[in-house]
């Protein structure tokens, strides 16, 4: 399976990741076992500190080892891992062994114990910093604490998900700069 | 400028044009004013209520004329907008009319008083249900109450933010239906 070249990148900019709406692939540990879950309802919510709002309903095996654990791993998967990411959103992490079963790797991230997928384009290490509307909304507030991503290509192919089993995929880039502000950039 | 004829579309259904990412224009209406701001960090929370959260940072004007009033209307633009999407952020509605300024036609909502913008391919009528998070992150819950779309094109061209001035438009759509749970979809 393909895998990226990575460097780092600053937390401070992962709207550039996250704003267009790819659907993501959340990784979690908790007492020795790992997850990943597919998810869609997710927003950008400051710059600094990095902040992203997550809808993980409770259904999900995964919402209790990230509630418990306090961590996970945002990843943004390609286009190139369509199969993946429908069978990962398609079987529940209490019957299956999600690395195992989808041979995806699980690397060692720098600042949670969640695993990073290492064939993504991008891993956002993410500390859970306000659980208060969990209980009502199943919405965590995470800080993205450490980011890498792919050098190339420069922007990915990501998948946006339409609902009803159909995705957008990321089009043509075009860009609108000069006709910004700098402060609104 | 072009306008779509347009019908009325479930409430439940709206992650079908949100979850994707796009650009949104919000539209809202207070003390005999009405005002425009462009917005990229919004999640779907819900299907039925149909729920949507929103960061509108309190520097916007829009800020204060949504929370007062306690409404708006989310407008998804097409890229034959990109001017206007791109305008409509870069100014203030403090110093400018924007729906005057940018051409645009305001049509009287049905459940809110906010107006819609009738050149977007749709509109999505919403009332502030939750402001426990605005004054600590922004972060704004809206019940979607009413909704209208398109009937044609089957899929709007919508424009996503990148940051630096650059937008990825919507490409191609892949349905991969067949690989789902049918509870799942």
């Amino acid at each position: 399976m393909r895998t990226f070249a990575k460097r780092n990148f600053a937390p401070s900019q992962i709207r550039r990741l996250l704003e267009p709406g790819p659907i993501v692939l959340v990784s979690s540990a908790w007492q020795g076992a790992t997850n990943i879950m597919t998810m869609g309802w997710h927003t950008v919510m400051e710059f600094e500190p990095s902040l992203v709002g997550c809808i993980i309903a409770e259904g999900n095996h995964s919402h209790h080892m990230i509630k418990l654990s306090g961590e996970c791993v945002i990843n943004v998967p390609t286009y190139d891992l369509a199969k993946t990411v429908v069978g990962i959103g398609n079987c529940s992490g209490a019957e299956v062994d999600k690395f195992k079963a989808f041979k995806l790797t699980a690397s060692a991230a720098q600042r949670v114990k969640a695993p990073l997928i290492k064939e993504c384009y991008a891993n956002l290490e993410c500390k859970l910093v306000d659980a208060a509307l969990v209980a009502s909304y199943n919405f965590f507030i995470f800080e993205v604490v450490k980011a890498r991503a792919a050098t190339a290509p420069k922007v990915p192919r990501t998948m946006h998900y339409r609902g009803n089993g159909a995705f957008m995929l990321s089009g043509r880039e075009v860009s609108m700069r000069a006709m910004f502000r700098p402060e609104n950039l």
